[in-house]
């Protein structure tokens, strides 16, 4: 189980301290995505190295491959992945709602695989068309076999700009799902004990009274902690902002609170400010894979031939191993190339940007002084870069 | 410049030590590959962990992309790479005769790219067909560009199974170019003073008397080492150890013994039998990537079913970091799911494998137990594995 205890707030933004059964986490913290139980090029060495105290997983990928019960008897996801930090999970729903539901007249687009109902959710995997079923009671189940301390509750995450009668009708099932995801996993806890520790989601989109109403319910429940699902699904980056921003501080404030699937640098300064604790996001690693480099003065963009003579490291502030060791001609080099270490050098830059960011956030926070550090990295993030 | 000492014998094996610009390096000895000046999956540390003293990389490769002119402007290998030990490179001549030979009954399959005469070799480039030129001379001044501590001379590599009239002509041929490569290269070291130490290489496919006279030919040039090239490009395992058992031990026996392209563990115990130094190979890294472990009971092939469950490592008596951190069936798992670790973590194991292979080989020779040390390894990797 976990245990969170708030150490400072500036405004609305918070300090804080997740202790796990897999270490202390300071918050605010960002996670790396683990996908299939592996941060994308990286290996648990270097994820210690960085500072990573904890890793997202995603159910819906392990779940199908290599499965749920092979994870539980090798000894769940901690000891499966070799991880010895703590260890978030999803509830896979999203994924598998990124599926797309079947049939006429339906709010998502995507090939159409899903089919959903009060019950749960009927998905055919992307890997084998093989059929699935998915509920609140399944979704808590697998969960607990993968092992994670932090699991999620099984809830649908529409599109931002579905419309209001959409988010209606289904924030009202999610709320339902909620309520037995929290009915499954105190089974699982009387009859196992005390392992996972339960995150409630509130939806509502862009609709404030329904994110209201998701929170006040959710808030009932005396869950160990509550995300914002939801958000980074198709609205603006100002419309995002405006609604953590609101809806942020409506979370219990003695609970950690998670901002789900979020986002670039800006959007971590914008939740901290709001009072998030937890963030995850494939972004730092998956445009590292794609080039686009993170630094103090803006993005870079490696494969720019500016960059071919260009001596350098990828950022001249950053003290991780890529920009210890590197140049930034040599990363134009390899990831023209096509080898993989541009991957993995990209990715360890990115990643101890994203977590110097947090840690030298939460220096702000302690010392009062957030709004003015926010400003200034904001600032010199526009100063220079490929855009 | 380097240094080369003997420091023991066991029969025709030989225990030695080069010394380099960028390190001392005891022989026998095995350069991990690295084409496009790195070693693909790794990063410097991780060879320096491995024990790696040595790599090579490809003059083609570097030639095109990004430019030896460009490299020589970063700093030369060393530098662009990040690579404080020694590096060899190739002349570019066995990649560029394998872009297959332009004309009707023409020896080599490939796309026909390469037109060859006595002056040096036209070709166009497999990148973008653009036209190039690669001579003796041209060989010579671009690995010195490059900067390695060991360059190769140009020479062309026929298939093993040429006739000989073929290998008749192309080592006349060989042997007038090695004397123009020797020419270069004392041409720009008393223009900049020795850096580069170069090789001769003595081909004649496995014609016994071709072989004798262009080693006697070379070693009369006494060039700094001499390699046997055109080994291990079509031939049989048995012919060419019995190839190299005969033509190993008349290269000078003061000067270091390199044995180009080869192998599989099996062929790197049978060329230090025969009295080699130094050995490059893709074939760990390659096979690596493919998902192929060398074990100390035999080879394993990671995706197969039989391991989904294993919670052993790799292979129980390695040291290597995978083998202390994952087990069988995480790696099937990783391997499976197209993960980027998976290619890194084996090539990691397949490396230290082969660089501790060299290492008890080492011991051996100084305790003059090699036959003994040679016959226990090969029946130990025939005990089990996948073949
Ligand atoms: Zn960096
Ligand atoms: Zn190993």
């Amino acid at each position: 189980m976990i245990r969170f205890q708030l150490l400072a707030e500036d405004a609305a933004a918070r300090r804080g301290r997740l202790e796990t059964a897999h270490g202390t986490i300071e918050t605010p913290v960002f996670m790396p995505v683990g996908t299939a139980a592996t941060v994308k090029t990286l290996e648990p060495r270097d994820l210690q190295a960085l500072g990573a105290g904890i890793v997202l997983a995603n159910t819906y990928h392990l779940y199908l491959r290599p499965g749920h019960e092979r994870i539980q008897r090798l000894g769940r996801l901690h000891r499966f992945m070799s991880w010895p930090g703590a260890v978030l999970t999803d509830s896979g729903g999203f994924q598998v709602f990124s599926l797309g539901e079947k049939g006429a007249g339906r709010e998502r687009g995507g090939p159409g695989l899903v089919e959903i109902a009060e019950e749960g959710v009927t998905f055919r995997s992307h890997l084998d068309g093989s059929r699935h079923f998915l509920s609140p009671e399944r979704a808590i189940e697998v969960q607990e076999a993968l092992g994670a301390d932090v699991i999620m509750a099984f809830d649908e995450c529409p599109p931002a700009l579905a419309d209001r009668a959409y988010h209606e009708l289904s924030l009202a099932r999610t709320q339902r799902w909620l309520v037995r995801c929290r009915e499954a996993w105190r089974e699982i806890e009387a009859r196992e004990g005390p392992r996972c520790a339960l995150f409630g989601i509130a939806q509502g989109g862009l609709f404030g009274d329904l994110r209201a109403r998701a929170i006040e319910e959710a808030a009932a429940l005396d869950l160990p902690g509550y995300a914002l699902g939801g958000y980074a699904v198709g609205e603006t980056p100002a419309e995002m902002w405006d609604g953590v921003a609101r809806d942020a501080p409506r979370l219990p404030r003695e609970k950690p609170r998670y901002l789900m699937g979020v986002g670039t640098p800006e959007d971590l300064l914008a939740g901290i400010a709001a009072g998030v604790d937890l963030f995850d996001c494939v972004l730092p690693t998956r445009t590292a894979r794609n080039g686009l480099l993170f630094t103090s003065r803006g993005k870079l963009v490696i494969r720019n031939a500016r960059y071919a003579d260009d001596e350098r490291p990828a950022d001249p502030e950053c003290g991780c191993y890529a920009c210890r060791t590197f140049t930034r001609a040599y990363l134009r080099h390899l990831f023209k190339a096509g080898e993989i270490l541009a991957l993995r050098a990209n990715t360890l830059h990115n990643l101890h940007f994203y977590l110097s960011l947090m840690a030298d956030a939460r220096r702000a926070i302690e010392e009062g002084r957030f709004a003015a550090f926010r400003a200034e990295r904001l600032a010199a993030w526009r100063a220079d870069g490929d855009g």
